[in-house]
């Protein structure tokens, strides 16, 4: 029989758990609201009720499975399994959620980072297949990211390794909701990019991005399409994004030197929009003899990363 | 017996060659001028030499040691044992190191960048001891770095991981050797110290770090010495010097996450100076996860730490 694992993918507007096997396919899977201003006490009540549906619903006992793969926003203190104040989830400074969740279901319980526990779900399933040096990014809201390394993830002494959303890029930049400035976040993810329209906007630019609002609000996508439509602005911010894309990329190539990038979240579904000015300016910026043998790809997992990552923090490929 | 190894250390202006024990006592060492204008073959013919003549003062014989460890500045192709184009050494493109020194000794060659073996040195021997996350950073004319985890030094795909000195901290900034644009070496190296002076200084302020000149030129160590002296300037300079040295280490504690920081180069002997500045500024910009638990100290190897890092890659934990 396959071995089988749990992975709880925490985030701070929903939560998805599933039963995994060790080859990455799910063979259960809920997703259910966070209602994260309900409290640590009564979002992990209704974590724990959603893995014993999922099992139920896999026909499997708590006995069948080899743990369970937590993937929460960091940064953690995930060497102690203790939780640190969570962006969008209040109230989660030093709940010992591996004791709990191991209290409750006496099996072996593993918490990482989510973008480290996607990296690694990528690096069994996904695009990060046999590389030996591989670097997986996330850029949708946020920017995270994650490293594995001849077969090791990268976790840092508190589990907090590439946190590379939040290298500095400029240093006077604008401060970052981590406290740091000029993030590489606060430049190139999706809500970034939302910020520079409404700067925009506010300051008169005429733009059809206002045509393509998303429930009342500017989002990256009313860019991309308002983009699509011809507008120029669009396009000129579009065209900053790729920069900065390349600008942070430079860096996390000169950072770890890795052989494969994979990159997911909202941002791979405007591939084409980025690629070859993005590339262009991570030519120009970091070494070539870091970029000659590079390839970065699309990441493969899609909206699933997460959960696979988490569940797949049981396996390994020795 | 103690297992034996020989470690060459090759810069721009000079090359030293030890012999080193196991436990990363030095038995013989030499350091001879590079005289770099007279190209790789007169270079590479001098290293071999000096390997001979370390031998012979330590009084042992080839047979009698684990192999020949090379620290060379990056960036290089390690896997394949070739080096690139090295700054400060022209002509260096594609020579193929590793090969011509296992020819000429018929032993084992490990060639690694220079900072990666220096962090290896002090990770085994120095400051890095028993740390399973250790960040190893040299700041002098130019900054580099090197990472070692649970054991393991972090190569990347083609040797050149943890360039550190080459992440951007401001992608507006001036450009730097490498190619890329307001690296972190362009704002606090040895090098940028004296360029602000000199920047300064031509735009008419007053200061006494003319007074300080080396050799009739204005160096990081004038600006040392012109601060202590009371001059405004100089104390100004000392004062952004420790704000950039902030800047770029909050980088790489979010990117890496270590326990420990060992900084050695030049600025070493001016730790006071930045100290608290630095600290502060760290604690401010990076994640606080991560510096908890940090220690930032100094370096341990000081001048050897090039040639003994070179000469530990033969050696490990295990």
């Amino acid at each position: 029989m396959k071995k089988l694992s749990v992975g709880i993918d925490l985030g701070g507007t929903k939560i998805a758990v599933c039963v995994m096997d060790e080859e990455g396919k799910i063979l259960a899977k809920e997703i259910i609201p966070t209602k994260a201003e309900e409290g640590p006490t009564a979002v992990i009540k209704r974590m724990k009720e959603s893995v014993y549906k999922v099992l139920d619903d896999a026909d499997v006992s708590i006995a069948d499975i080899e743990g369970i793969g937590m993937g929460i926003p960091g940064p953690l203190n995930a060497k102690r399994g203790v939780t640190r104040n969570l962006p969008n989830l209040p109230g989660w400074e030093g709940i010992p959620l591996v004791s709990i969740m191991k209290h409750e279901f006496g099996v072996r319980v593993i918490m990482e980072n989510d973008a480290n526990s996607a990296a690694w779900g990528e690096y069994l399933f996904g695009a990060g297949k046999y590389a030996d040096n591989f670097l997986y990014i996330t850029i949708s809201t946020g920017i995270g990211g994650g490293v594995v390394i001849k077969g090791r993830l990268l976790k840092g002494e508190s589990g907090n390794a590439a946190e590379i959303g939040h290298m500095t890029i400029n240093f006077d930049g604008p401060k970052c909701g981590c406290g740091n400035f000029g993030c590489w976040e606060a430049y190139a993810s999706g809500t970034a990019l939302a910020r520079f329209a409404e700067e925009g906007i506010r300051n008169g630019i005429k733009t059809k991005i206002t045509d393509y609002l998303k429930n009342g609000v500017i989002s990256a996508e009313s860019v991309f399409l308002a983009a699509k439509d011809g507008d120029g602005f669009a396009k000129e911010l579009l065209e900053r994004e790729s920069f900065y894309l390349g600008v942070g990329l430079a860096n996390v190539i000169n950072a770890f030197n890795p052989q494969r990038i994979a990159i997911g979240g909202g941002l791979t579904n405007q591939w084409d929009v980025f690629y070859d000015k993005m590339m262009e300016v991570i030519k120009k910026r970091a070494f070539s003899a870091n970029t000659e043998e590079l390839r970065v790809v699309k990441a493969e997992l899609g909206s699933d990363a997460g959960v696979i990552g988490a569940a797949s923090l049981l396996f390994s490929i020795e």
